[in-house]
């Protein structure tokens, strides 16, 4: 059996170096999604088709024999759901073929192994369920540093993302909602950008929550360079992922993509700060695309930095989330009313504790005039008042008393 | 004829101040509907129901000759709509004789006349249509100082209200709501209160724009007292009304009443600023249960001046708006869209720009294995970008070419 011109024993080399390997088959397969993801651009569906329906390694077989379109077609079958396919096979062929390098997949898994670098694809018990989601578009793999546990305990979570130009109102609303939703046992996924992504992450690790940062580009180099050290931390207690390989630059596509990635792991997605263009209003499309929860946090109309938050809120059915006990409201968890709502007075109260006076006696007679109420009521009022300590009557009348402290 | 025991030249003479006269009946139904305003408190949906189906000197004159409840029932028919009338009319006349006293009336309309009050009624030209969509509620009469068309010019017109501990970002978007409004063409309407409502009225008076004050006590008496020289302005070009006779005390039911009227002459209302258990969430309530377009301007989480908007956002289906353009949308008026949409790239685009650099020529072929895209795609893209002077053909490649300022 052999793999992109490869025999058996140099495939599970390859891949021994990047996980726990299997049988022969699997040992194919894992080979085979690492050369596909270095084959294919993020969230080609095209790819995603084929690997589902003809496995990883036989699909790139066909590539790599150079199997006709129509041959490929027969193989398929009749069923395949897929309108057009034969010129979607082909224009799918002229993309990938440029990239075919048998070389490259094994720098790939050489530089992957080289920063303990871990390879997950779907059916691994580390794989987040909820990226099936995404269909097609699921990716053919993703390249995990740091503990891979983190990336199956996104299965509670919450997407936190916003702008990279934060202002300092944004950053301080990001630390509450990273710490609080840590705190409250979610994993805060991000994209380990500067602005409000970082600080997310940072303040999950702060109170020693778990959090994952999906990147745009290959694992092994940090991005941006000036979260190296943040990046670090993510890897000791959570985990980076992303679906290029190892070397993989992060081009403007790739971080597009790398935002359904965010959004499809995670429960709900919070926006807290964002442009009216923001990349932030991407993951929020592919949220709101997926059915997920999908939240904004408000800011000052006179910050442009919250135009897009508010945008959401106003033309994409975003909800309005002020606190962290609301965003765990997205997701079904009960609020917590913080203000009692008791001490709130009936009409009638209101009409007659407006008609007293502090220091002159009044007549029960003398409130009806002045609140507009039957004499009757007022009593009646009154007598429920004065169990209250609200007032008391005094030789001549009645008289409101001062609220105690 | 005798109104409130008095005969028809006093009747005529005391409403001769406070507006056009009218016919005999017509004076009598002024002065009994400005008896009922000093004998109600604003909101009894009895004498609404009473002086609408009776008649305001009918309804009066069965008050002072101390009619049974079963005499009123018998002249009001059995179709009134009324559940358990006659309890209900029991209770009602009970509220109402303890402020049986035509030296009030008179009083009133004395008081009225000194500070050039005119009394509007339902049905004068200058009557707020909008006011019979209270129903019974709707006041029985508006004591009026300014300029009385003011009133009649609210058909076209915006509540905007709020907080009165209002922030420094709370008053700098009242300013923009109150010129932009009236710049529009809107009369604005609010409480003349301290804070957002103050900066509404300053902001419209200040580009010559008509605004409107409903008070919740008399017109009389000037309320804030702070506020005295601001309401003095608003008599000038606009108008301040209230539905409470010249000498009344402004209490705290009368200003939550108040805010009915404010939300029903409007088109529309907007909240700039409202803590959790503001009164401005009063105002909104009334806009709301009236089928009003009701905005909110979010601002920070952080500011609780804020969080009354918010709450109605999320919880009260307030429409989230950030700027003039998008509080005239409330009514339909089209919105303008400030920043074009033009610029946006097709994906491919995206992917070959970013696979091209702006000093290393690169070939088609290069190209695609770095966008992960068919050959002759590139090659198309590159020639779209090439008209538009994004890229340039060198010795060697392509190239690609810094935007022109």
């Amino acid at each position: 059996m052999t793999v992109f011109g490869l025999n058996g024993d140099d495939v599970r080399q390859s891949v021994a170096g990047v996980g726990p390997v299997g049988d022969a088959d699997g040992a194919a397969e894992r080979f085979a999604r690492a050369a596909w993801s270095g084959i294919v651009e993020p969230g080609d569906s095209m790819a995603g088709f084929l690997v589902s329906a003809a496995g990883a390694s036989a699909a790139l077989t066909m590539l790599v024999e150079h199997w006709s379109v129509d041959r490929i077609v027969a193989v398929l079958g009749p069923d395949t759901g897929v309108d057009d396919l034969g010129s979607m096979l082909d224009r799918a062929l002229a993309r990938w073929r440029p990239r075919l390098d048998s070389r490259a997949t094994l720098r790939h898994l050489r530089l992957a192994a080289l920063c303990r670098t871990i390879l997950v694809t779907p059916g691994d018990p580390g794989w987040p369920d909820r990226l099936g989601d995404l269909g097609p578009h699921e990716p053919l793999a993703l390249w995990l540093r740091g503990r891979t546990d983190a990336l199956r305990e996104t299965s509670r979570s919450f997407a936190v993302v916003g702008a990279r130009a934060a202002t300092h109102y944004g950053e301080h609303v990001a630390g509450e909602a990273g710490s609080g939703l840590a705190g409250r046992g979610f994993v805060v996924v991000s994209g380990a950008a500067y602005g409000i992504d970082g600080m997310a992450h940072r303040a999950a690790l702060a109170v020693d929550g778990t959090t994952v940062a999906f990147l745009a580009g290959g694992v092994d180099r940090p991005y941006p360079s000036g979260h190296a050290s943040l990046i670090g931390r993510i890897i000791e207690t959570g985990a980076i992922a992303s679906e290029v390989p190892c070397g993989g630059a992060p081009s403007k596509w790739r971080f597009l993509q790398r935002n359904r990635l965010i959004a499809a792991v995670a429960d709900a997605t919070v926006v807290l700060e964002a442009g009216w263009r923001s990349g932030s209003l991407n993951t929020a499309g592919h949220a709101a695309a997926l059915g997920r929860p999908l939240g904004a946090v408000p800011g000052p109309v006179t910050s442009p930095a919250s135009a897009g938050c508010h945008r959401l809120i106003r033309e994409f059915g975003a909800v309005c989330v002020t606190t962290v006990d609301e965003m765990a409201e997205l997701v079904g968890e009960p609020i917590v009313m913080t203000e009692s709502r008791a001490g709130e007075r009936s009409s009638e109260e209101t009409r007659v504790l407006d008609a007293l006076s502090g220091r002159s006696p009044r007549s029960a007679a003398d409130v009806a005039s002045r609140s507009g109420l039957p004499v009757d009521t007022v009593q009646s009022v009154l007598g429920f008042l004065e169990l209250e300590d609200r007032v008391a009557e005094r030789s001549g009348g009645w008289v409101y008393l001062p609220r105690a402290k």
